[in-house]
């Protein structure tokens, strides 16, 4: 299942050229797993989602080393059919099998309590789009908002949730299970098998944080 | 129908706090026509389209004229069945009544091809989300894949088109047909009462644009 990212690192300092290129360093350590473009815009990160979030963070811990505030930007997707197969993306690891919601949630949030703290607090919102999934009922919240939901449940459960904003929800916490948070967010809601999109925002020394 | 967006701008210069201050001050005539609520990541804007995408323009052109390198990101909503209805979102003037996609796509391209430039060049990239349809046919391309591949064919005649990417499309222009671009392919596209979701970034001043 072809899976990546768009990312976008936006470090607020005059020296914000500096920030981004000694952050592209912490990719160094993934860059065998993943194949990465950049243009002025955005990297792409092509590679399976047990590596890109990992990375994701690493790029980002390093960039709000500099105590500048940073933002990183993801467009995350998985399985979209327009997108070409590629034999990087296959994951290294056994994916979560599916299962009834409630088992999903749960085994979701046991393995973000696993994850490990990396020193560095951080503020998180984002949307998750499973795409494809018809709406079930005549109130129109089966389908994709029953993921959603679901999503949400586990989210509430992960120790990370801060709060239900309009359009997305709102993480806070230590990077470590945050990233880990938007990780299980992406691979265990949405068919294992469908098309499911991610738009993240993660946000660290924030003069305006609560 | 519910509609708004989360907004982020970030200029990477040390005076961002001003930047920011001063860009805000370009939603002034648009108050009336929106809700606006602050927090430390975004800024929620809930109101109809054609008053949510020349909002952000005016924003962000504000920002843009710092000349610091600035980019707005947003994750834009219509339709969500989990949020509640708000009267300021009711549109003020008709919608695109539906139609077939040839017609969506040239009745589209016409209304930027009517769009006034502000004089400010910016690439923006976005994703489009149609959630809740269905995938119609066994190739996995009909439902929600139609209506983006429809989506595409209008950005391809819109005169914004820079590239297509993984995961989003690019564009390149004046910020006035730009925005116009972004609000067309998110009012045209997906179903007129559907849920729809975009996660648009728009950059300016890139030290690094081709």
């Amino acid at each position: 299942m072809f899976s990546g990212a768009q990312l976008s690192l936006h470090p607020m300092r005059d020296d914000f050229i500096a920030i981004i290129l000694d952050a592209i360093g912490a990719l160094e350590p993934w860059r065998s797993r993943l194949r990465i473009e950049t243009d002025d815009v955005s990297t792409l990160v092509v590679g399976p989602p047990e590596a890109l979030f990992p990375a994701m963070r690493d790029l980002f811990v390093r960039a709000a080393a500099s105590e500048a505030h940073c933002v990183l930007h993801a467009t995350v997707s998985r399985g979209c059919p327009g997108e070409p197969d590629d034999p990087i993306c296959a994951p290294g690891a056994a994916r979560p099998a599916g299962g009834s919601m409630a088992e999903r949630v749960a085994a979701a949030a046991g393995r973000v309590a696993g994850a490990q703290p990396v020193g560095r607090s951080v503020a998180a919102q984002f949307s998750l789009y499973p795409l494809g999934a018809a709406d079930a009922s005549a109130d129109g919240m089966g389908g994709h908002m029953a993921e959603i939901m679901g999503c949400i449940d586990f989210l509430k459960a992960s120790g990370c949730f801060e709060r239900s904003k309009n359009f997305c929800t709102k993480l806070r916490g230590d990077a470590g299970p945050v990233f880990a948070t938007l990780a299980e967010a992406f691979t265990s809601f949405g068919a294992p098998d469908g098309h499911v999109a991610m738009d993240a925002t993660v946000s660290a020394n924030s003069p305006s944080a609560a």
